[in-house]
């Protein structure tokens, strides 16, 4: 057997397209066009790349780019009155602070200024309250866009058998409860699981978020099964993900590549939670 | 093979005694005694009969008994204001809102007056995101009953296979999690999924919380396996839980009684929380 390649450039695309449809939508219907406030501190030149991708692609999707820019030497007191100034101000739909911030500040202390309806991140702690009681809320743009891409293949997950590896803030967990709101079964897996191959191959869909290169062979996987790798490493050999894509795709249905997979999925997902984030404080019913 | 029985009371007693020790300790090292304001609204027996063992057993740990009782009839903003009330006053250490409450109050408007650091329940939104995100936080009484439970039979957690059944926000999803940060691989299974009894037979750990009487029966458990049945209904056969115990004890391992197993756990970790709140809010170190 060879695995389908799920073409995440490709998914991402029209999650973006549906975006700006739906901006458009809004903005002809009288509201008003998102805005997204990208807060870079520093010059960090791999933070700047992708603070610039993600402008770019605001703007694509006609949302506006409300970036704003802080010296690396600001200090604590300054950084927060400028998330409380964009906190308040309607113009801002969503906030986004880039990290990792200097080493000086307390990105902590930083991240609480900005309110869970502006967190298009989705990674406070209050929308992860949110998302563990089933509640409407902004959901972690990575996990969202693994969802989009199932959703995209039309997995079917109401009693499937889903195995999460991995238990991080930003994907693991948030990553199972999303799967279990879709009525899967789910499994976390990790670093202490004992067999972890024979706990992977119990899965209908397997998503691995372990950062650990080539974690999951063709033993991992059960003949058939759909394969999300989240995981994305620098090797000598380009880009790799979690899993060992040769061997894996012999044996399941559907597989994301690295790099072309899960990755273009974040930016997109980002821009559909400001635009829900949008909708919401504009009053508007939301999908 | 016969399982042997968890005595749930005795646990709980030696809870309660353990938190009573603390409370002296604490009172001896001049802080203040832990305050529980249990809030009634109307006279329903059943509530009242939880809300005066709440309160008994509070005293009894030396704890100061803050109990208001409100009219069935009180309006929405006169319950909103004692809230704010009891989350101002540095004598109250926790807050716990008897649910339900009278139809035409909003309870969840009203639970969101109790500040994260005095909700003893462990229920609101933002510890679900504290536990979600594996930051210190009241954890939910009965999953972490349970937790207790399991610690008191020196269960082994780290890469066991845990299996919970049932995904209610009062105990399914913060069960999983609890497990998750002891270590164990976890699964969460619930009404989708497909083959149930083959799910629970993985478990090293079964913890059942579906809300139907006898659910699992004997073809459901590891032979050895430990089973929590967090289930209590009312029978012509008198209390059950969701485990068939006569046919489960022929298996486990070891085994919660109904009544008496994971049933007096819950106010004893009420009592843990309370003193655990009073312990921050006092600035001093917590265990």
């Amino acid at each position: 057997m060879t695995a389908r390649l799920i073409d995440g450039t490709a998914v991402a695309r029209a999650v973006r397209a549906d975006v700006g449809r739906r901006v458009a939508e809004l903005v002809a219907g009288g509201g008003t066009a998102p805005g997204l406030a990208t807060v870079l501190i520093g010059d960090d030149p791999a933070s700047e790349v992708y603070v610039r991708n993600k402008r770019r692609l605001c703007t694509e999707a006609g949302m506006a780019d409300l970036h704003r820019h802080l010296p690396g030497d600001v200090d604590q007191a300054t950084v927060a009155a400028l998330l409380d100034e964009l906190a308040a101000d309607p113009e801002v739909s969503g906030i986004l602070l880039q990290l990792p911030v200097p080493a000086h500040l307390d990105s902590e202390a930083l991240l609480s200024h900005i309110p869970a309806e502006k967190d298009v991140d989705g990674l406070s702690t209050a929308n992860a309250g949110l998302l563990a009681q089933g509640r409407p809320g902004l959901r972690p743009c990575t996990p969202a866009g693994v969802m989009a891409l199932l959703a995209d293949q039309d997995v079917a997950l109401s009693g499937a058998e889903a195995v999460v590896v991995g238990r991080s803030v930003l994907v693991g967990r948030p990553m199972a409860q999303l799967l279990l709101a879709a009525d899967a079964t789910v499994t976390i897996a990790h670093s202490r699981t004992r067999d972890l191959a024979a706990v992977c191959r119990r899965a209908d869909v397997l998503v691995v978020a372990a950062g650990i290169p080539g974690l999951v062979g063709a033993d991992a996987v059960k003949p058939g099964a759909t394969v999300i790798d989240v995981g994305i490493h620098r090797t000598e050999q380009g880009l790799r993900g979690d899993v060992d894509l040769d061997a894996v795709a012999a044996v399941a249905g559907a597989v994301t590549p690295v790099p072309g997979g899960v990755g273009p999925m974040t930016i997109a997902m980002l821009l559909a939670n400001t635009l829900t984030a949008a909708t919401v404080q504009q009053g508007r019913p939301s999908r």
